[in-house]
């Protein structure tokens, strides 16, 4: 909000559109550099590119190529994750080596047309939520630059919020991921633990930690994710999670919010209420808001900075500690040194108390669709964390740090400006795996937020039509037609089994709709007639795994089944349909054209039956 | 075989049916202490339980309750694992406490009709494989006394073996239930990790023990574990494990095995024919065998005994080890002390080692139905113990050190005697969840084996019509109608899912059957009409996961779907109809009964069709 008006967004449409309309990726690389001198903070870069390299590598992609999803982007990599050629510090120069090979993220990325500009500060091997705990400069918060920018991928989050790049990677192991976007007003997804591969990154916890993409719009992210998201046979921990699920999100959806005595500002009530209007947002898009006590989940959280995982960093440093101990911060220094001592006993008590917190929380995350949670509980000024450098570090990870323990992934989105001006963000929470589903959400949310991006005074583009969602040949599509429809009685049935809410869609003209006699709730039977004789009826599609959809089909009671229906766009695919003998003293509906349509018109219309 | 014959057999079957003859429990509690006499083994019992209240226990169970299936069924268990009024002692007597509750799982057993006998000798702490490293007697093995009994749930193999009791609770970590399975020509059931519950058990590695089943018989291993396997609200580490699959053993599996050249016997020869005779065994029973690497199985195996989880094991009993190392077996002793130095840091060096072994075993371990290795490589005497008390030990975990570290259940059968008349024995291995699949083969291979049971000289009991399974709601009943009866074009489309073949049935007289036009290959479509309009239709039911349900349900193309069929005795499950509109030009066959007879008749007619 403090730069001069730029000319160009550097949102991945925008920058294509520039490139379909013949810009060069010369000129994007010259805007790079240009917004990099215009914003002046040393602070964010640890190492840059020199710009006539990358002008090299500009020219070397050649003509605007549609297939390349990241065709010409400019993107900014945090300095714990390897850029073949670029010195590797963690913000630790006496640790610094040259890595020889790009991390795989960040080889995929280039793949699909992605430009590195340069490595970015961070908290020093990204142990820090604030972004102060580095022997660089500071980078500014980029909205108000007495606050901190958050951490520990802070040069990262300021690249984007300042505009010098479309998107940047971070590391996300207790919320590096999700606080510096909450601070700079731009989205942080923080994806699946494993889903994006840490070949190529230095570990903070190995068995935690996630590669995080900061960009300035949910789509922006969901396209990063979908190209980085590549299983990885060198990397032990990485998953198979398919880049799946974003779309429109399904119009009514469970979210669980902290019920409120366990909701902690510290004070700020300007974040509590810029909180408050944000779930407000949500009620407002149609979701239902269930609270629920949060307790647990905090105790998850202090297990992070507790015994096993602490090692766990040390772990992963340890020849290097043992030997240049005065190399490190001293507040990093500090943390990692208290690990020292550890016991592999002690390692085990953390797990040991994880175990069962884990379990006590199964049956509460199973019970929501998603979390919103603030993503931070305030602002703090860099003064308030050089007064106190560790009770306000972890003060800022009370909404994230519990977060990779219990396997969920995550997404901070703006929501909107607080009263003082500064950014309001939540993070959406949901089970492994379900990143589509979050990053879906979170896109309604920036759009109505009415937001500009980051600190560039950019308009958020229209939502992408048809985002770049990769198939998955796992998930099996189901149509529903009545009771299953998203926000009706028997919706939960899918929601229970972790399907996924695809789109509307309508059927092709070969389909009577009839609304059964005397079922409870009440649903509709649809049966399949010649061609043209029956009407186009709006349907559902939804994706469940095989096992879910093999329980799903097998708790469907008479007289309803599961056959093949044939969508108005010519494909097919399993679905609901009813048995004909139960069509006696039906209702034939289809001139409705669809459940929904049919329970709207009924509910403003006396009911015959009850006064009978 | 060094027992003079009994006259009563000690597996369920034949105890439930002398108590349906009458006989009486307080009779068999009378057998269970005259042959604890008669056996004379001061090393199997550390606590015998008073036989006045065995017998006062026996007279509260009143008349025979076949709802009971553990009704009256004597059982030992390891000294490891709390049975309340009974001292604990894990063979360390300055540990000893006496506990208030059961463990959840001898609770189990005894709400079944189960009786304890007595806490059995084992390793201390449980571990070691031999079964020598106990400062009570050494338990002598059943079968030859010059041999180690096998550990470390020496006193509960040796119990099963010698007849005292029908089955006893082991534990396994390394492979403390298979080990001396295998040495005494008993069962021994490994069940997968979490299945039955660890409260009121000492731990050894709490995130790797399972409580195991020493039984006569693979079906009373079931039995035992059926009943057992329950979800336990107070145990981190349970998983709710459905105690399902057991029975016929599908016709062909693919049973993997080590590669010739990664068979390890130690110069044990004689052992060496005798797992080439017990996988020949398989081949006859019709199972097709793979050869599989195995080197990054024993790499696995190695990482037990070393750094994480041997520090696992002292984390359980640190305070103790720390102030009273005096009291532990000097071998024991050496183990644990050799764990206290290791840093957490050290931990996490074994989990980063195993993590990149499981990921380079998952697809080997899919790749078959599961896996058949010796139980033990050899058979020590004491006296080898004696002289190598942790080479020996060591190699006798060859094929069980690997398996609960990759998640795996297993199952030890006897398969025959050796050319030298010892015990030859095979473990059956298979992923998480799949402990009726290998119950289910260990029960085929036992029957082939003609062996008597344990030392007992008693005969192998028919193998139960209907083994005693708690009902499956994991499995889903499928009834076909056409193509995909057995013998049928599309059968295989159930085989190829692992479907397993239930019964022949017939539907109510409310379906009409059609053959349907122009279908390749033949298939007919059934519909529901009124009750008494339509035919008893011939169909079979088949049984499929729900997984392998969901992808054959996907799989069904127009016009066929599946729904709720409703059979002739009042039961209904989900099966095969057709869409109405699909019957136009349809023949009507309902008069033939069933799609077999229509097509037998229709064989034997002149083929109309064709000739046109």
């Amino acid at each position: 909000m403090s730069l001069p008006e730029k000319t160009q967004a550097f949102d991945i449409a925008s920058l294509h559109a520039f490139y379909q309309d013949g810009g060069s990726v010369a000129e994007v690389v010259e805007a790079v550099f240009a917004r990099i001198a215009e914003v002046d903070d040393p602070g964010i870069f640890i190492h840059l590119a020199d710009k006539n390299a990358v002008l090299a590598e500009a020219d070397k992609l050649g003509a605007f190529d549609p297939e390349k999803p990241l065709f010409g982007i400019p993107f900014a990599v945090k300095d714990n994750i390897d850029v073949a050629g670029m010195p590797t510090t963690a913000a630790c120069p006496d640790y610094a080596y040259m890595p020889e090979r790009d991390a795989t993220v960040v080889g995929l990325l280039k793949a699909a047309g992605a430009i590195v500009i340069g490595k970015t500060n961070l908290d020093q091997f990204a142990t820090g939520l604030a972004g102060v705990r580095s022997p660089y400069p500071i980078p500014r918060n980029a909205v108000d630059a007495k606050l901190v920018p958050g951490g520990s991928s802070s040069g990262s989050a300021v690249a984007t919020a300042q505009g010098i790049v479309s998107f940047a990677l971070g590391t996300d192991t207790a919320g590096s991921g999700r606080i510096p976007a909450g601070l700079n007003n731009i989205v942080g997804l923080k994806p699946s633990v494993g889903a994006l591969s840490t070949t190529g990154v230095i570990p903070a916890c190995r068995t935690l930690d996630c590669v995080s993409i900061f960009a300035l719009t949910a789509d922006d992210a969901w396209t990063v994710f979908s190209v980085a998201a590549k299983y990885d046979e060198t990397d032990a921990y990485s998953k198979a999670v398919p880049a799946t699920g974003f779309g429109s999100a399904p119009p009514v959806l469970t979210v669980g919010v902290p019920a409120k005595a366990d909701l902690q500002f510290f004070g700020d009530t300007v974040m509590e209420a810029a909180y408050g209007d944000a779930v407000v947002m949500l009620t407002r898009l149609g979701h239902r808001i269930v609270e629920v006590p949060f307790g647990e989940f905090y105790k998850v959280a202090n297990l992070l900075y507790e015994g096993a995982w602490v090692a766990e960093r040390y772990a992963a440093v340890k020849p290097f500690f043992d030997t240049r101990e005065e190399s490190f911060h001293p507040v990093t220094r500090k943390i990692y040194g208290g690990a020292k001592s550890l016991s592999a006993a002690d390692a085990f008590k953390g797990f040991y108390a994880l175990q069962p917190l884990k379990k006590t929380l199964a049956p509460v995350i199973a019970s929501v669709d998603l979390f919103c949670v603030p993503t931070a509980p305030t602002h703090y000024t860099v003064a308030d964390l050089e007064a106190e450098p560790i009770r306000e570090n972890s003060r800022l990870g009370t909404y994230t740090n519990f977060v990779n323990l219990l396997d969920m992934c995550g997404i901070a989105v703006p929501t909107g400006t607080r009263a003082d001006g500064l950014p309001a963000s939540v993070t959406l929470l949901a089970p492994f795996g379900h990143d589509g589903l979050t990053a879906s959400l979170a896109r309604d949310l920036h759009q109505a937020s009415g937001l500009t991006l980051g600190a560039t005074g950019w308009l958020l583009p229209a939502p992408s039509e048809m985002p770049a969602i990769v198939a998955s040949d796992d998930l099996i599509d189901v149509i529903v037609v009545g009771a299953h429809l998203s926000g009706m009685p028997l919706n939960h049935q899918l929601t229970d089994l972790a399907g996924t809410f695809s789109r509307v869609a309508h059927t092709s003209a070969a389909y009577k709709l009839y609304a059964l006699a005397g079922t409870v709730p009440p649903k509709p039977g649809m049966v399949r007639v010649a061609e043209g004789e029956g009407g186009e009826i709006e349907v559902e599609v939804w994706k469940l795994t095989p096992a879910a959809f093999g329980l799903f089909v097998a708790a469907i009671p008479s007289p309803l089944g599961i056959g093949t229906i044939t969508l108005s766009d010519g494909t097919s695919a399993k679905g609901f349909l009813a048995e004909p003998f139960a069509l006696q003293g039906a209702l034939d509906i289809t001139a409705f054209g669809g459940w929904r349509a049919y329970l709207k018109e009924f509910a403003s219309l006396p009911r015959v039956g009850k006064t009978a």
